[in-house]
């Protein structure tokens, strides 16, 4: 393959300024692209990576995903040489009004890159980049990088990682030994936090039918509200439990009740709730399910439930690799990082199933915000710590 | 005063059926009139009546009501002369879709007159003014006859009987011995019920406020809903009474539930919910009000609570008065009627402050509903009651 003129040299990604930019100045809010999927293909296409672009989903309506790969995969003996993963995702939430920089315009200012998706998870990518180029400088690589990028982590991601995931496994792809992921894990300074697992997330929809009536004649009617109302106090007043080694206690929470019933002398016919629980590793969405179908059985006999899982909790093994991030971590910052389990979901949830994964990347205070950034010395901690990473790691 | 041409003869009034057609014609969707009062002012100054409108409101949207008097306040020797009255209402709800028969055509088919109004209450107009026809038939009146009629009854009512009422204390008028106030009190056959009373009606809303997040960091957030659903289970749990003697229990319904929280994913901020409280007379509007605030006070602290007392509960005195028209109701129909309390409000709430009132009227089947419509007979029934009972009142 010929290197075309939009293919950067390998000197010009060693800093992750000029990059994150690039990618900032994609408009790819879920499930646009903006163009942001194919720099970052140039990008690796510039450092020699072999860039397979793997877009599933229906025709005119594909998820953007990358899988690129560079390095022996067996070392100089015929023994499988360390392979490292670097994950992540091109795209964006909206960016929602009233910013002090244009959301979509890569602005440096006051010593941060400004824009929707620095923290959340641009800033990652390019410091991944830098990392391959800097790491590229000393030498060939001794072991196997990938990056596996997708452009659908915000929205529904059914055609995203999973599926990438997915494709690796019918191609007989070789594990990775360890993925890096680069969600912002720090909630306010570099070093803080590695995720090391989360909860799991599952969601919930409980509708009661009853009898519409007048309510001046309460026995001609039936209102599905009391048995509602008694099924979720006594879901929400449940203690799930008290955590566990790694994980905080799970937690159940209503989050709507509608019945849209506008006139006061109606009983209505029907009323419904959702709730949402995020568990730790004490259970599981199966059991979960079986509990909540116990609980409508008691207090709301009949209701219809519907339950969806979307992801079970996992927990990665606290092994080498996980310990070698953190002193990759502590060496560059100089803090300890804790090892944590919060938070909301991510795509470490499907790679889970495929290989360890740990998320550590810039810090998230402004993510999902208005006014994301994040500074330039944060930047370039990342991507020293990710060189260092891969050079402790063999690759 | 010279009679129009408009105004009928006396001999034409005593059968109900033409004036109820006429007035079924009138498309009195409250807050319309559609000519219906005119109609009724017609006839009543054809069966000698002084004839008042007193349509109160604000200018462009007024209240069409009227006040209407025949006959001696005295007797020869000047005691005061019994006084009747008789209360209605020429407003109609909404027809709806899928009649059989046009609902502002007055037809006559299969022995009924089919109409919107036909049950509640325009029926009942047309024969409280037949029987009055037919009782003038006999001679001149021997006490004071009064029609107290609002073209706001189904709807909000500010401006209608009670504000009529209002108007006649502040004139000094007068109070009836007694008001028959025609509503289809028969659920299903002539001589079924009278109502001597109703249920006091009590409209509450309770806002509940927290904090909003996100259902990953519930720590961070501070959900309403559990107090809310807390709060309302105990209050669809807690038995009111267990009925009085002219009364059945009380009932709360909880009405509504509204949180309008789409994302799966947020902690609502803030949760409504709506009640109803149909209440005998072991209550007051004040008694549950402050019953209420107790109980948002012990289940969900600081949330606000709005109560609209829409009416107190009422009994009227079952003395000689009520007596006679169960008497009358027998003689007519063969059958003795039951006294009653049950059901929704109507404008007997603002008259029983003014004078006793018993409700006595059509068969309620079809009120409110598509096809409404009374038989022939009933109507012909309602008359002759309505006739006798002037004639044993003294009037
Ligand atoms: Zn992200
Ligand atoms: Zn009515």
């Amino acid at each position: 393959m010929t290197q075309s003129a939009a293919i950067p040299a390998r000197s010009a990604l060693r800093d992750p300024l000029p990059l994150l930019q690039r990618l900032l100045r994609c408009p790819s809010v879920t499930p646009e692209d903006g163009g942001a999927m194919a720099v970052l293909a140039q990008a690796l296409e510039g450092l020699g990576f072999e860039v397979k672009r793997l877009d599933f989903g229906s025709e005119g309506a594909k998820t953007p995903n990358l899988w690129a790969v560079a390095g022996p995969i067996e070392d100089a003996a015929g023994k499988p040489a360390p392979f490292l993963c670097l994950g992540g995702h091109t795209d964006v939430v909206p960016p929602g009004p009233d910013w002090a920089q244009p959301p979509f315009a890569g602005v440096v200012a006051d010593g941060s890159v400004w824009g929707r998706g620095a923290a959340d998870m641009k800033g990652a990518l390019a410091a991944f980049v830098a990392a391959v180029a800097r790491r590229l400088e000393k030498g060939p690589l001794k072991g196997r990088l990938a990056f596996l990028i997708t452009g659908d982590e915000e929205g529904p991601g059914r055609h995203g990682t999973r599926a990438v995931i997915e494709w690796l496994r019918a191609q007989g792809v070789r594990r990775p030994d360890f993925c890096l992921l680069g969600e912002p894990s720090n909630p306010t300074h570099m070093g803080e936090i590695i995720k090391v697992g989360r909860r799991g997330s599952l969601n919930a929809r409980v509708v009661v039918k009853g009898v519409q009536g007048h309510v001046a004649y309460p026995h001609r009617a039936d209102n599905p509200l009391p048995r509602l109302v008694r099924l979720l106090d006594a879901l929400s007043s449940t203690v799930l439990d008290e955590g566990t080694e790694r994980f905080a206690p799970s937690s159940l929470q209503v989050t709507s009740i509608d019945v849209g019933n506008q006139a006061t002398n109606v009983i209505p016919g029907s009323a419904e709730a959702r709730l949402n629980i995020r568990f730790n590793d004490a259970h599981s969405g199966a059991s979960l399910t079986a509990w909540l179908e116990a609980m409508v059985d008691r207090h709301a006999p009949g209701a219809a439930l519907h339950v969806d899982v979307s992801g079970e909790s996992f927990l990665t093994p606290c092994g080498h690799d996980v310990a070698l991030l953190a002193q990759c971590v502590e060496d560059v910052t100089g803090h300890a990082p804790a090892l944590d389990t919060g938070g909301g979901t991510s795509d470490a949830r499907f790679i889970t199933h495929w290989c360890p994964v740990a998320e550590f990347g810039l810090v998230g205070a402004t993510m999902h915000k208005r006014d994301e950034h994040v500074s330039l010395p944060s930047l370039e901690a990342l991507t020293a710590i990710t060189e260092r990473f891969m050079v402790r790691m063999g690759v």
